[in-house]
């Protein structure tokens, strides 16, 4: 099913392998030895996959499935065709993950250090660390046990990365600490000078920037983004916070546990993101705000004022997302009523 | 007129060369011998260059243009002067794309692999390719013929890159089947995880991405885009599509033959673009929509919903293109009805 | 206070050092020979710190500093308390970075080159230039005196670069004739094609790139920002202009000096942007249009039409900053009048 070039599937598992995993409970009894080889969508699946229904959207989907066992809620069990297994969970989705991550799971990081790399000799590089080729790494650094430094990628003096955490090739970083299980995706660049001028009809004058950039654990960095470090306090990206491609984050930024941040968002300088925050993306954050703790920011939407926590928002300037959708709709039924009818 | 620090002129060449090349016809009996020596703008030509006219808005500079000759519309032919060869052709902007390239054709690649490139041994390489400095082309990597790849760049395991191709600088690449004649600018980073967690308020748990990225023939990708893989499907690009810097591009995204997308650009997952559609600038695209073939998305818009095909749309959210210039319309009147004259 | 593995502290240094450096005048006597350490904010200053007051809004926080010395307005002085020394200029952030920048001054650049760089024997490379790791330098290149070449950057054929200029690490440069003091941030591609194409149903032709980029003295640049070459003509930047991260500029843009351009916007073709304009982050600017020196574009703004020289605009499509503001107050009031009071 998947292109064994790029993928090494480490099955065939047991259906009791896969319970104890996910927690799932077996709608059949003495299914538990029955062995399985791979996940896949319920349309593609065969007798030999796990499957998975998560949104309720794709039910007739299930009915129709040709999957050896499927992980769903228990209401959805009754819809599960005969030759499906039900495996009865709560939250399919994360269950469908934990299965996908046994069948392929993260490549086991072995010690080794490409002649090519250029590794200053205070760094300190732990013992069971993968340093690919023409990677650069300064002094002083602390890379930890079993992180995994992409090919040509870039470490600055004093850079500190923490256990397991994983570099993309291409990446540059400095003035940095990273924590443990950390995935950089590739060209990202941390920790280079914020945007900071004393501006003038004459001129601009740059003012140094002296903070850091913080990244807590188990944060994920898509590729493209830049993260600049702060102006005098630090820019601060904490545990478990996960931020998509081209992301611009500016100096003195911190963005609270958990939070997501979609594509092609920008965050200006010295703005807080709130802990579980969603901002879609293109979302432009101004300056100096405050987005309160589980917000949720539609794609594209542009905010210019504190947002409270928990508050659904979106358009340009953003609003509550409910007065958004009533601005759309009026301006639509204002065009119709002021011109006559529709010949778009 | 060209740098010649940057662009190699082959010429002179023969204005029969150019007939022969481009189809044009030539308006001056017995001219075929003449010989011309560059490319340039209407203002800029004197009678050694050969010039266009396309957007009719430039007539008046046909007018008065010192061009040796000019790729024209028959019937602008009669606003040429009489010191300008009129060459007949039904597009002219194409025609001198033409011409422009036998003046500065591509580079010929020549079979080289820079000493300090890194490459895999099981890795195939085709005879005739240019390997750059510090590129890493990892296990079973196929590169074909006639292929460039630029220095830095980092080509990961199994991806192969059919005949003609050329990969910018540092670009990084994997998961990912290339077709032939396929050109990546520099700093594109194909292939990473796409943007797939099971959420929830304790944490996100990231969900593997098993899928591939798929690109066909003649396709361009501009500095700096992100292409993510599929999360169990492939993300497809194909045949002669072409993107331009700055773009992200979502898993299972699925982009018809011919498309362009324009700078800054953004396609969430699992949507598809159709034949020939045009994304303009900064347009944002949300997740799981149909773009038609033919549709032309105004630059900046917010695709919310599918778009029909061959429609013409604009605005945030994007609305049929005349209903948004209605839009604008109504709010600009209604500000001075309500509030008086204009200030701004 | 600093970080030391990231900032090397030159101090300690005398009042009377930081007075000559600024301008500034001190409002105690005798007080020249006292020693500062350190700069820091208005909250976290201690007595051997100095500080400043530039935005009104923090005068509170001046009165309960504890720094030792403050720059600020002469109009202000009498608000600092009495253990702080006023140090009374005309522009207290711009002598912030002065004195920051001699607390913290840029490294001095050593002459060395790195034996993995890559540089072919017709570059001309000065006498005092740093060459990182990894570097691959063409033909004919021209590094001048004081240049710093960040780790695995690519600088190719022709290029030159003019004395004390920075380029990050992971930058592409091609096409390219770069000033003096320009700065240049990681993973910046400048010189690659421009986005031109003829395009057509069956297929989209390329037209050949024939112009430069041309970059004026004192220019910084940020992270993963695009800088595409001219297509006949040559993309200008001019002295002083200031660019943020991922900002993509297209070909036959002319930035005037001092303009500045924040982070994520993007530049259409051929689009000319006047002296000091100043574009915030996520605006969009169609192709062939000229804005005017002294411009404000509020961000996110889609350009559609010319601006004239100092105007303040904002709005998708951008008016008047004025008219803007208001059509997001008729539309609020708009929803609350036809539809009932407010629920979101």
């Amino acid at each position: 099913m998947r292109d064994s070039r790029f993928f090494t599937n480490q099955g065939p598992l047991s259906l009791a392998h896969i319970l104890q995993a996910t927690g799932a409970l077996c709608a059949l009894e003495n299914a538990e030895s029955r062995m399985f080889h791979d996940v896949a969508s319920l349309e593609a699946a065969n007798a030999e996959h796990i499957t998975f229904l998560d949104n309720p959207k794709y039910k007739m989907q299930l009915a129709e499935t040709k999957a050896g066992a499927c992980l769903l809620r228990e209401k959805h069990a009754p819809l599960a065709p005969p030759n499906t297994i039900a495996l009865l969970c709560d939250d399919p989705y994360a269950a469908y993950a934990v299965v996908a991550a046994l069948f392929y799971p993260p490549l086991l990081v072995q010690g080794f250090i490409h002649p090519s790399a250029v590794i200053a000799p205070t760094a300190h590089i732990a013992g069971n660390v993968h340093i690919a080729a023409g990677v650069v790494i300064g002094d002083d650094c602390i890379i930890g046990n079993g992180c995994i430094i992409g090919a040509n990628s870039v470490i600055e003096r004093g850079v500190s990365i923490g256990d397991n955490s994983h570099i993309g090739p291409l990446c540059s970083i400095s003035h940095a600490l990273i924590g443990m299980h950390v995935m950089i995706h590739r060209g990202v660049h941390i920790g280079q000078d914020g945007f900071g001028f004393a501006m003038s009809a004459k001129g601009h004058l740059k003012v140094p920037q002296l903070g850091r950039v913080l990244i807590g654990n188990h944060v994920e960095i898509g590729s493209g983004t830049t993260i600049d470090r702060g102006a005098g306090p630090d820019t601060v990206i904490e545990l478990g916070v996960k931020i998509d491609n081209l992301v611009q984050i500016g100096h003195n930024v911190h963005i609270e546990e958990h939070a997501v941040i979609v594509s092609q968002t920008g965050i200006s300088g010295s703005t807080r993101i709130g802990k579980g925050a969603i901002l879609a993306g293109q979302t432009g954050v101004a300056g100096h705000l405050t987005i309160g703790a589980g917000a949720r920011v539609a794609a594209k939407s542009g905010i210019m004022g504190d947002i409270p926590a928990g508050t659904n928002v979106g358009g340009y300037p953003a609003v509550a997302i409910k007065d958004w959708h009533r601005q759309t709709a009026i301006l639509s039924k204002l065009i119709r009523t002021k011109r006559g009818s529709y010949d778009g």
